[in-house]
């Protein structure tokens, strides 16, 4: 039964997930995709709260900046965005969270679905599915190449089933559709709002990570790196780089003295470390020596306490950059993800209740991975209120990684992931 | 006489000046600055050759993108520039040559006048003359911070004195207001298109450099460095940083670790060096290995031998980045100036003939700089072929060096200038 | 009965152990430790192989250089080392292998004890046992900071025991006194001589590693890492650095250049990854650009495939310092370990043999580890053949790390060591 | 007259060079050039101040560690120093100063020869004189290549004429035979002992530097440079870089941090700027986070200002490279010149002296140097008492730069610069 269901709607989901693939948006900047999906939920009948209304505003992490916000409100105003949502998400507050409440006692159980792209440039070539099925990214430098399309659409999926079988269902349902997922920037915003508060059961997932095949999931996983991200900048003063290089204090060896010795912190006995300079920006024109650069960085460890041996490093080494090369420097905290652990005891119940499904042909216990998720802070949330909480894995085949310009998964993972997550209501509305 | 033309000029001067200040534009976008100067001439009846007329495209270095150029077009457009004009410099192709000719034998005399401004916010500070005095500049970080306002305003002066003097004045002369100066792309073009090939006698000159009083100038210079500028490009692959990091080339790395060693090119025993990353751009999210970066570098030697020492080193230290992270890389060359040498038998000649000038009150026979300068190739070719040539520097006090958010000059300059090359027509004509 | 015969061997298992402490000898240089230990063993009527007997001189890596072996050769015998002995070793051939054959049908089984020291300056601190207990390094800048002082002494230990039991004992018993562990430079050569061809059961071990107390062993350990070690010269030439800095090719920039890149090789998803320049001697007077460089480096992997990545890494990084700085470079392997598994087979056994030890208190299956270990190619080389072995931790508790200048161990664990491998010897035995 | 005396020498100028150069001897470790050249002063009757009675001891900077400066002894002892005068310069104090009083008024002339090698293997190749003619160093490591084996020559052929002359001359003579010109580290040790205050005409001078003809000299030099000489060392933690490498505190990361950097201290606008890391030494082993590090580098400037300008960039940048890897540091002054400028009232004279002579052909008014010397500050006291000092150039073709394995002069100079000093006597003692 459901599989028939799951089957019916897998054409919609295929839709879904192409149609938000042709429209990437950055992190915080996700007005269009928070509007169609809004649209789609407020015809279902969910109760929605928008923009303002799902985020703490103050706890979002490194925003973009004010001028490139307003440049994307004002084109998704012509792309036809109704004023009335843009207002509800001016000033980089997008995501939307869809409420279900059956009416009948019964657990609340929510639902975490990220909406992000990222600023990588897809691949146009040949061997690129997306590309050669008339789906690719309409934007410049924009791409869906972390599969958040696909966890939009599979939401999607879930709230349909929930309004088509709202009858059969009991207890609340929350669906958290997030914004700015890369960089662990947007689930702090969502938690602070009060959100998981008293939630019973907490569940997220990914599409692929590991090469998995489809129609195997993994009931829980191991391994998110605790990480933080800086926004840093350096201030120096400029000068003629001809005439007078002594009176030029260069912001952009700072830059580039902090890149190398960022990438040496040294590597630690008890577990994983990280580290990127994921952006430099330095300097205005050839023969003036640099008096400004930025860069955008992370660190990441196995656990809280490497996380923040990587930080404390990481602030040294910028300081002292910043001293090296005689300039000034700021760094702002950016993004924050840490570690996650998932209830082991829903692994067995997950187990069972996807026993049945038609779509889901194995589900291993747990795999481990080595990205960082800032569902961490949600999952972290419900736990310590005395919920449960897992990440779950959907197996797909990957020619490339996560964040490369040829990423793209297998479309079968949705229905399997969509029938997943059926089955974890169905089961855990029988169970009680 | 001479004098009293020039005191009336001077509000106009100051007038020219300012309001160019006001509206800077970068190397080969100058479409309104040349509107606005060849309408001026067009005024006065020279003859004109505008942007594709006036250059040899290809011998153009270091154009901006043209995403960039056609925005610029389209603000000239919205600006007010004609159409007429707008289509004789499309895709950078700015700068104007005017030219008058007396009909009457005698030499054919050329100046050169750069127009362009750099890529530097100016300051709004209370201590800054042009804040204060409000003109100043109206584009987001683009200012004329190396006087080249100052410069096209005393070519208009030069321009108003050959109209207003054309019967007593014999031979021919050639105004050259020239693009792009600041990174030594733009002279080439000028150079190529035959402009310098049979003229007698060349003059160019800059405001300040030293810090000479006002009223003193210099008949000569020394020391202009040889300089290539190059555009390097790394390009490697990108990954999740925090999932597969092995899996990326870090185009980024292989950047700072070429700025770094840039700087450390050894120092020459026969003569000043100097070497500039004056911007860097690298990377695209902060959770992705930098697959892309972008330098503009410069170096430049005393002679012409080791600005080819520099280049060689430079050029080798950038592969070796590439290498060492893996990357690929491209070097484009973006500029070049070259060693000049002022011609000696010009340096009495013109502290004669400016012996009587009211404004001039000393010419001190050379000094020494150390910046570099595209008339270089210029007056290179007007040598070649046989005429002379000089490169005069007009005294300022400057409270801040050249390229500086606060540079400025004092306006009394602006007279001198025009007064002492009018000497030089003057006393030219005559001593034939 | 055991118990007894090792309670009353503890006080010369101290006494070897600290007399060992005060005369550390670095890789290929024990000729004093092998020539005492050898004594010992001789007197107890161990067949031995002594040096170039014991080893493939030819496999040897990273031997230090003859000037320094020449000049230990000398301290040697005037230390007391007989000739005939120092012969047998001349040339960095040290180490010594002790076989006993009961005569009796059985098992071979091997253990390997290493004998070498580390040239780290001991503390003489008040907080150092070894330093007010009398039994501190007596050598400059060399020191048992591994704890193979510990291993040596219950080697001996271990052969008192077969001596003691012949009669009751079976099989033959080979006992490899391994030099030059430390860097991963003497396995190799024990190895291409074949001891290990017909081993049956291979056991080693280390005291330490993890902080488990006293009385805890492991049966077997996970994670040592695969490494590569290599000594890199760069040659440049050498010139007056006031007069004639462009003359030079500075050697110890592109040293310098290499070891920061090295430390900035990327983190491997896989897992582990391990970089460290342990020495860089650079340059030859402070007015001379710097003719050569000189770096020990190592790289290791948690498996074989990540150990060949950093290796790779780590060769192209030197290649690209050497052009950055365009000097010469030559790179020579010094030493080399592998991955290994212990075979799971040995550990209920162990647990079974120990548990009536009165010394052994507690047997855990496996822990792990993250360093590197040589014993690694003899336990590849005897699971290749057919055999079985472990790797056995013997637990202490640790104020300071291995390798550190305070490093000391509690002297309780040798006889547990002895007792776990009496154990071993008499339950395998048993077994058969 | 004079002609005769110095062709009558040249042979022993000749011999006593090479014979010097087959024994060089490092900075403050001329223990057998001082006994060879004292041995000869005092045969000749001069009145000598040997070692400890010529230096101020604590005014010597960089000096050799103890161990060194004790097998030094050792071995001088060895080679036949005899033990009295291995007494006066126990612990680095060589040199001599020689004096002549003619006991007639007049004039107060000093000479300043510098006698210590260089840290520099010597080339053993065939196209190298003093290879081919059995004179290369006898020292492994160490080599006359700055011409100090020339110097120390012409300084005892200049004895040889005093002693000779001595009826006809009038006034006193101090040669002054300096150690551990290089590195500035000698002269201080010499002025503060007071040699200078009295001095009336103060003259030094090099071989070489330019490759002028032989017979050609300068009479005066420019270009000197100020430096300043530092020995920087790096303390951090060592560990196990397998096992703890965050445990670690890298002082070999810090060291070629400093160094890559101290290379990319900016140029200067007003003169030439030079940066040298002639030595770095870190780390104890392969496998161990480095503890320790230690680099000599020396900074230069054209002016004071500039040599300043330099110091407190190197200072911060080793500063702030120890932070950036959390180690500590020392700083510690080892070697210092300064800016000197030689009176140009002696260039006439000794144009004049010099005309007459058979072997000087041509005196240069004065050329350009790039170098530094210690011999600026005995000149600059000189000056500051109001004396008279001025530095000579010797031409000789030089088919490689000083400090460079192959470094050799002609022999021919030798006789050039003995016979220049002898004319600058005669026409001093004369012009009274």
């Amino acid at each position: 039964m459901t599989g028939s269901f799951v089957k019916e709607l897998t054409p919609l989901l295929l839709e879904w997930r192409r149609s938000l693939h042709k429209l990437p948006e950055l992190g915080f900047l996700e007005y269009i995709t928070t509007y169609r999906v809004g649209r789609l939920l407020e015809e279902m009948g969910f109760t929605l709260h928008i923009g303002k209304d799902a985020l703490n505003e103050d706890s979002r992490l490194g925003l973009p900046d004010n001028q490139f916000i307003e440049e994307k409100e004002r084109q998704a105003s012509e792309w036809g965005v109704e004023n009335e949502w843009l207002e509800k998400m001016r000033g980089g507050n997008t995501g939307i969270v869809a409420i279900w409440d059956t009416g009948k006692p019964g657990d609340h159980v929510a639902f975490r679905f990220d909406i992000d792209a990222l600023p990588i440039k897809e691949s146009t070539g040949d061997s690129h599915f997306p590309s050669t099925n008339g789906f690719v990214s309409g934007e410049n430098n924009v791409m869906h190449s972390c599969g958040h399309d696909g966890h939009t659409a599979i939401g999607l999926g879930v709230a349909k089933f929930i309004l088509s079988n709202s009858d059969s269902l009991k207890g609340k349902f929350t669906l958290l559709f997030q914004p700015a997922e890369e960089g662990g920037r947007g689930a702090r915003a969502l938690r602070d709002k009060g959100w998981l508060d008293d939630v019973d059961y907490f569940y997220s997932g990914h599409i692929g990570i590991h090469s998995l095949p489809v129609g195997t999931i993994a009931a829980s996983t191991e391994g998110f790196l605790a990480s933080v991200k800086y926004d840093v900048t350096f201030k120096g003063i400029s000068s003629h780089a001809g005439m007078h290089p002594e009176k030029g204090r260069n912001a952009l060896l700072a830059a580039a003295t902090a890149a190398t010795n960022l990438y040496a912190i040294p590597r630690h006995h008890d577990g994983i470390t990280r580290v990127n300079v994921g952006r430099l920006i330095a300097g205005s024109g050839r023969n003036i020596i640099p008096e400004d650069s930025y860069m955008e960085i992370e660190v990441r460890g196995e656990t809280q306490e490497i996380g923040d041996y990587m930080a404390i490093h990481a602030t040294r080494i910028i300081k002292a950059a910043a001293e090296m090369h005689d300039v000034s420097f700021v760094i702002k905290p950016a993004g924050i993800t840490e570690v996650l652990v998932c209830d082991e005891e829903l692994i067995p119940k997950i187990q069972e209740w996807c026993s049945t499904s038609e779509f889901v042909k194995e589900v291993l216990p747990s795999v481990t991975v080595a990205g960082s998720e800032d569902a961490s802070l949600l999952m972290n949330r419900v736990q310590e209120r005395g919920g449960k909480a897992t990440y779950i894995l959907f197996g797909t085949k990957l020619n490339h990684p996560h964040h490369h310009p040829e990423f793209d998964f297998e479309e079968e993972v949705l229905p399997v992931a969509v029938d997943a997550f059926i089955s974890i209501i169905k089961g855990g509305s029988s169970n009680d």
